[in-house]
C-alpha cells in the first residue's frame, strides 16, 4: 500500500510526531487528493490527547481537509484529475438509512465513518488531513470553488458547515437577530455566514479584545459577557437564534434567557459535563436548547457555494507540519486569529 | 362589590376552606359567568401549598373554568347571556405587544394576568374557579361548543391547551411518532388530541396500570418505563415529538435517546430541580429540549372546537367543594383517573 508522510498521535500525553502511514490502494470509485492544507479543529486535539476516550493510537488527526485530485478510480464520474477539492468530517456512509438519503449522512444509522480514529466498514481504520495524501470515495469529496484559495478553504469542511447547518436549519436571515457565544475557530466563521444570509449578528465573547475583528466580518454588534450581569437583562428576550460554539460549560439559564419567542440556543460543541437548564427558561417563550453536529454532504457543497459565491474564508494562521504541538497548546488557550492551518507541504521533506 | 362563596387557601399548611370573595363589579367589556364547574389542575396545588413560592393568601385556586354567561357589560360584543364559556389560566394581557399581537398571550411582555394569585393591571388581586361565579373581560372568555358537557370541558381549559399547542406547533399528525411521558390529568388529554391528529402515539408510563384506558383513549403502544432500560434501546431514535407531562425530575437523556433527527422533547411541566442533559445527546440527531406553556386565547378555541368535532373531552371524577383537600391528596399520589372537577354548585349551600 502507498506510504506518505503524516503527523501522528502516539498517545494521550506524547508529543504529536512525523512519520509515515499506509493509504489503502484505489478503488473503482476512490479519488487520490494530495493534500495541501489541513486545518486544525479542536476535536483533532481532544482526539489526539484521547478528552473524549476512545482514542485508538497511532491516529492521524484532521477533517478539514484542503488539495488537489492526484487520481481517479475506474468509475468515478464526479471528479477529475486536477480539481480542487476538500474531505469533511467524515468519509463514509450507509446510503441506506433515511438519514442519508435525507442527505444528513452524519447521523447515518449504521454509523457514519469518520474522517480519522474510526473504521470504514471494510474494516479499515481512518487518518486525518494531517498527512500528504488521502483515498476517499468519491461521493465524500467536495469541490472547491474558484475563488477561495484552499488554505482558507480548508477550516470550511468542519468549522464552516458546522455554522453554516444550524443558521440554515433555524432560518437565519432578514429580520432575525442571531448571537454567536464565542469568536474563535468556529464562531468568526460563523459571523461571516450569518452576516451574508442577512441576519442582525451579535456577538457574546468574554472580553471585547476581538471587537474590531468581529465587526469587519459582520457583527453588528459586539459585547463582552464576563462579569456583566447587566448585559443578560439588558438583552433578554432579544435573539431568535444563539448559536454556542464554546466547549465549555456556560450558565446556560442565562443566555437561554436571551431567547424571543420560539428562540433556540443550538449547542455545536460537547462541554465536560452536562448542560443544566431550568424547565421554566424553556417553558417561557417556548423555547428550545438544541445540537446540531456538522452537516451532510450536499449541504457542505452549498455551503462551499455560498462562501464562494460571498466571499467567506477563515482567518489562518499557516504553521509548518513540526509546529502541530506548539499550535495545539495556543489553540487551546486561544491564542489563534482564527484557525491554524497546517501546509502539508512541508510534510514532504520531514 | 358582589360576594360570593369560594374554596380559599388561606395558608401553605392549612386545608382549603370554604368561604366568601368578592368579585368586581361588571365593567363595559366584562362578562360575569356562572361557574358551573371547575378543574382541579397541579399548578392549584403548588399554588395553595406555596411550592412555587409567590402565593399570597387568601388565594381562590381554579383555572380550568366552565359556566354559562350571567351577565354581560355594556359593551361587550362577543358573548351573550346563556352562553356556554370557560376561562383558562389567564384572564388578561397588555394587547399591543408582539406576543399578544401574535396570539401567544401567555408570553405577553407586560406580564400576562393570570386567573389567580396575579395582579390585574388595575391592581386588583385576581381569585380563580373554586368559585360561584367570576368577572372576566370578553377577550378572555372562550365558547365552549355544544357537544361538550361542561363538567369534562373544564379540564380542557388547562389541560386541553397545554397538550394542544405543542402538538400543533411540532407537527403532530400523519406519519408522525407522539410520545407521551405520563398519562394523567395532562396525559390522558394529550393521548386523545394527538390521536385524533392523525399521529401515530405512544405512552410511556411508569406502569401499565393504566394500559387499558390509554389505547382506549387512541394510544397505539403502552410502555412501562420502570426498571425497563431495555426499552430505552429498544425505542432509540423513533419519535419525533415526546411531551412530558410529568413534573418529576426523569433521566433526560434516556428519554431524549427516544427522538428520531429533529426530534424535540417538549416540557410541559416545571420539576423541582434544573433539567439535566448531556450536549452530546442533543448533537445526535440535532434533537432539541423544548417547553411550552398553555397557548393563546385564539388557539385555546381552536382546541374546544377541535375537540367538539372530535369528541374529545377529559376523563373526571366529579367532588364536590367540601372535598378539595382530599382530592388535592389524591391527585398529589395520582390516584385520580383521570382529573377531579368541582360542581361548584355544591358551594350555593355552603
Amino acid at each position: 500500500m502507498p506510504t506518505v508522510n503524516a503527523v501522528i498521535a502516539t498517545s494521550a500525553t506524547d508529543p504529536l510526531t512525523i512519520s509515515t502511514i499506509e493509504r489503502r490502494e484505489l478503488g473503482p470509485k476512490d479519488v487520490r487528493i494530495d493534500i495541501k492544507f489541513a486545518g486544525i479543529c479542536h476535536s483533532d486535539i481532544h482526539t489526539a490527547r484521547n478528552e473524549w476516550k476512545g482514542t485508538k493510537y497511532p491516529v492521524v488527526p484532521g477533517h478539514e481537509i484542503a488539495g488537489v485530485v492526484a487520481e481517479v478510480g475506474s468509475e468515478v464520474t464526479l471528479h477529475n484529475v486536477g480539481d480542487r477539492v476538500g474531505v469533511g468530517c467524515f468519509v463514509d456512509s450507509c446510503g441506506e438509512c433515511a438519514p442519508c438519503k435525507n442527505g444528513d449522512e452524519q447521523y447515518c444509522e449504521k454509523g457514519v465513518v469518520q474522517t480519522y480514529n474510526s473504521k470504514t466498514y471494510e474494516g479499515e481504520f481512518t487518518h486525518g488531513g494531517y498527512s500528504q495524501s488521502v483515498v476517499v470515495t468519491e461521493k465524500f469529496v467536495l469541490k472547491i470553488p474558484e475563488g477561495i484559495e484552499l488554505d482558507v478553504a480548508a477550516p470550511l469542511l468542519c468549522a464552516g458547515i458546522t455554522l453554516y447547518a444550524p443558521l440554515k436549519k433555524w432560518g437565519a436571515g432578514p429580520g432575525k437577530k442571531v448571537a454567536i457565544i464565542g469568536m474563535g475557530g468556529l464562531g468568526h466563521v460563523g459571523v461571516k455566514i450569518a452576516h451574508a444570509l442577512g441576519a442582525e449578528v451579535t456577538v457574546l465573547s468574554q472580553t471585547t479584545s476581538k471587537e474590531e475583528d468581529g465587526k469587519r466580518f459582520g457583527a453588528d454588534h459586539y459585547y463582552a459577557t464576563k462579569d456583566n450581569k447587566q448585559l443578560f437583562k439588558d438583552l433578554a428576550g432579544q435573539f431568535d437564534l444563539i448559536l454556542n460554539t464554546v466547549s465549555v460549560n456556560l450558565p446556560l439559564d442565562d443566555y437561554i434567557g436571551l431567547l424571543a419567542i420560539d428562540g433556540a440556543l443550538v449547542e455545536l460543541g460537547v462541554p465536560e459535563n452536562p448542560l443544566q437548564v431550568a424547565a421554566f427558561a424553556l417553558l417561557t417563550n417556548r423555547r428550545s436548547l438544541s445540537g446540531s453536529m456538522v452537516g451532510g454532504i450536499a449541504l457542505t457543497q452549498e455551503m462551499l457555494d455560498f462562501c464562494a459565491e460571498h466571499e467567506i474564508a477563515a482567518e489562518i494562521e499557516t504553521i509548518s507540519a513540526d509546529q502541530v504541538n506548539e499550535a495545539y497548546d495556543r489553540a487551546v488557550s486561544s491564542d489563534v486569529r482564527y484557525r491554524f492551518v497546517i501546509d502539508t507541504a512541508t510534510l514532504a521533506s520531514a
